[in-house]
């Protein structure tokens, strides 16, 4: 049809039989027209709102605020002020800061709204990206709701004090209102696991597994494997954050004390040019045409260098035992704080010099690392560790008097060879209980082992060569220090070498017995296991989670 | 003849020829008898006195206060309370003090007396044995005499003001004369060199050849080699005692200064399923069927500790080196002083934090251990180590403005390549005196590198990928540091790692790269060499001095 034709049409008003209208007929569809005109109209303005709504929402007016920053390569040596999280508090309500964290978790709360926990280190605090006319579009929101956990942001937003606590964070009287969000650094869809679920306590799992019904979620249990296995990962609960603080503080600790004491820190080699001392479990590789070994501790070296007139010395540094067994104590490679003195008259002053140095170290722990032993017993509730009271002594037993006791408490049988055989693991832990419960004190000193079960190069008494001057520390019924007084005469020393069937010729053993030939006064030490000491005050269970990057005959990566 | 026919003989005086004697010849026998009893008289009573005098002196009323000690296997807590060399001093002459301390030499002055020059770690003072009628015995003195030079005695004596001042000791003010002395552990006759010996410089040497005419003493050179042969008997020079307490306080001050900025401590696994940093330098060896490799450095391990969230790390420990060269200044084994720290914007934080922590160093070098330094000189002398004035800043070139310094200077040639190649050895020795020159700094910092001769894990510039955001330090002309920018993204570092043929894939560098891949922040740090920096602020000429026990493909034992 033509307009022309159309427009014809228009004008000349036929009925439905072509037939042309009555008046009223007209008059009515007048009305009827109208009508459609003012519907079309109101559906043509409504079109335009919803068109004029659509685009302006696609304009999105906070996409500034929101992105992937570019790829940090330095250019710029200002920018914005980054908050730790843990200045953040309700005396801030109102202010603007800026963060940098990760997203520890995000939960959508519909379209408009998404509530973020953003974690540093040990601390959390709350964050939500809500939808506003201004600053913040529903794109921004949207996009937040979809950032991978564990990304690192870079977060503006107004301090809000929080009407309630907010039980989940370590920021608990203040949260966060987000107004911008750049990811700095992302992380994949999805991680082997969540920070959250690998800082719960076995207690808090067990709790959910008896909890839930069939079918229903329960917390999942991050078994220790799979930890090692992306220990980066692991590595950033708060509870490994705490763990690793108290770490770096044990070894603070120890050279505090021992720098107070005039000792001198010592690096002795690790490549030596034979087995340091004895037995077989070292490591041996190639080196230039001939061999190497791993030293298996400083022992040799820290001796000599009391030869060399250094009466005080310490070592923090890695040791190396080849030994193919897996217990919760034992790794291939370890941190070893060891420490030597030549003493006046006694090997007991250097005895009692490790004792003050474990009481500064235990106590700095409790004093120094408080909030950390607290993150860590959230997810391991041990008992506190007990120590002596201000003033009184460490309880000291001779060896003999440990067995008496595991004989009283039916631990040991008794028999005429009872003094005979060194204590076993299962010995040892259980000594721990009623040491405590005897003498109040999770930390003790076993002096005076059974000559037999000690090294070459250990003293024995002078009335009974059947004892040896040589003592262990332990901590919760288990050893954290051997050490000794040491044969500091050339004659003797070779002697009591062939007597344990070590050849003092062989073996290369002649630098360090020459080291005795030049004159040596009497001397004592001890070697201390960092991790030892760490999984026992704190009660992990296992070594391996007091160790960044723990080794044992399987495990060699990462 | 029977006694009775003598007797009888005897009352009947004959002469010559058996007739009874003359009266006056009788007379004149008398005289004869009474002159010769008078002679046997005196002969007995010398005889008798001679007899005395020689029991009297084999009696050594002085047995007691000189002697071997026996065997110290601590079976007394108390003795006497040893005083420190450093302690005596003129005034507290005529105190009686008891010292242990080292028998440095010996000089006999006559039958009667002995001096010794006693030793203590870095202190010396003289000592005086002097026979008397009471208390110090002839023997006692010839005993003196006769003990070892290295043997260890336990000396009391009288502290005495000395006349004049004793130059040859540390104690200058007073000497000990000797009341008793003991050996407490002896030294053999003869040592492969003297103490004294090894301490001298090599100016004294030189001009003790030089004075001395033909087949006339001069002092004895003791080479580098044969002190290393015999490294604990050299470790007991002053010398060496210094040095090794200034070691002890660069790792002291580098703790000091990065816990205040809180940085935390670690222990990175030294065995490794793959070689660190790739490169031909690894010793491997055989791991419960598998192989293991020396860590090159805690590179990796630092870095995925800053991706776990540990932004601020440090870590001494051994580095091992594989490389089978002799230098002054490369060893396979030394001590690797190592940060990583996140930054907010620009790597030049990081770099600037440890310029800040080397003036901290030298700095606290150059007061808490002024005392060492001087001694170290007495042996070593070379200029002091000039630093930044306070407040200045440390003078830091870019490696292009270091290249066209060297072509300025003639050193490297004006070329269109000039700008590609690193700087070797002879290069970075020569521009230390013009930067000194230039800067009034033995300490300075190189930036930029080119990107070439830098490994696959450093960022490069983001305008002109020719470069490197990366530096070195600089202690009189030799690298002490090496540090920069590491890349954090996991595809960068990836073609990276390709575009210089190392393959990402292989090697173990999975868990690396996966560290990266679960975000982490941008980041940079450097690795110091310890001794690096001990020898070349001491401006010991060889790296080996400032090494316990230095290791070289040669050399791995004592």
């Amino acid at each position: 049809m033509s307009d022309e034709l159309a427009n014809k049409m228009d004008n000349v008003q036929l009925d439905a039989d072509g037939n042309p209208l009555s008046k009223s007929a007209l008059k009515k569809l007048e009305k009827e027209r109208a009508k459609a005109a003012k519907a079309a109209e109101v559906a043509a303005r409504l079109a335009a709102e919803k068109a004029a709504r659509e685009q302006a929402a696609s304009v999105d007016f906070s996409k500034d605020s929101y992105g992937d920053l570019p790829l940090n390569r330095s250019t710029a040596r200002e920018g914005p002020q980054y908050t730790p999280l843990d200045e953040i508090s309700a005396a801030h309500d109102g202010e603007t800061v800026t963060v940098r964290a990760r997203v520890h978790n995000s939960r959508a709360s519909g379209a408009k709204m998404c509530f973020l926990v953003l974690r540093g280190g040990i601390d959390t605090i709350q964050a939500l990206a809500v939808a506003n006319k201004t600053s913040v579009s529903p794109q921004m929101v949207k996009w937040v709701q979809g950032l991978n956990i564990e990304s690192i942001v870079v977060v503006e937003g107004v301090v809000k004090k929080t009407p309630e606590p907010v039980y989940s964070c370590s920021v608990q009287d203040a949260e966060l209102h987000v107004t911008k969000i750049h990811v700095e650094s992302s992380a994949p869809t999805r991680c082997a696991f969540g920070v959250d679920d690998a800082s719960r306590s076995e207690q808090e799992i067990t709790a959910s597994e008896e909890a839930a019904g069939e079918g229903e979620a329960k917390f999942i249990r991050v078994q220790l494997d799979t930890r090692l296995n992306n220990r980066v990962l692991d590595l950033r609960t708060p509870t490994n954050h705490a763990i690793f603080a108290i770490s770096s503080g044990v070894r603070q600790l120890f050279r505090e004390f021992l720098y107070s004491e005039k000792f001198m820190e010592i690096s002795t080699p690790k490549l030596i040019g034979s087995a340091s001392e004895g037995g077989a479990n070292f490591f041996k590789m190639p080196y230039f045409g001939k061999e190497a070994f791993l030293a298996q501790s400083p022992q040799l070296y820290k001796q000599m260098l009391v030869s060399a007139d250094f009466p005080r010395v310490f070592e923090v540094g890695p040791v190396f035992r080849a030994e193919n067994s897996f217990t919760h104590r034992h790794m291939t490679e370890f941190t070893g704080l060891d420490l030597e003195m030549a003493f006046n008259h006694h090997y007991h002053e250097v005895l009692e010099l490790i004792e003050r140095l474990f009481l500064f170290i235990l106590r700095g722990l409790q004093s120094r690392f408080k909030r950390e032993v607290d993150i860590v017993k959230k997810q391991f509730p041990v008992p506190d560790f007990v120590l002596p009271r201000e003033g009184e002594a460490v309880p000291r037993i001779t060896f003999k008097e440990a067995v008496d006791l595991l004989v009283a408490h039916g631990i040991r049988e008794s028999s005429k060879t009872m003094y005979d055989d060194d204590m076993g693991t299962e010995e040892e832990r259980k000594l721990g209980p009623i040491m405590r419960e005897k003498y109040g004190s999770d930390f003790y000193v076993i002096d005076k082992f059974p000559a037999s079960v000690r090294p070459f190069y250990t003293m024995t008494d002078a009335d009974n060569p059947q004892w040896a001057n040589a003592y262990d520390f332990f901590l919760r019924g288990e050893e954290v220090l051997s050490g000794g007084q040491r044969i500091h005469d050339p004659k003797v020393l070779e002697e009591r070498m062939r007597s344990l069937g070590v050849d003092p010729a062989g073996n290369g053993f002649e630098s360090y017995i020459d080291a005795f030939r030049i004159g040596c006064p009497p001397h004592a030490g001890g070697g201390i296991g960092l991790e030892r000491v760490v999984f026992l005050f704190l009660d992990l269970g296992n070594i391996r989670r007091a160790s960044l990057f723990p080794r044992d005959p399987k495990r060699i990566t990462p």
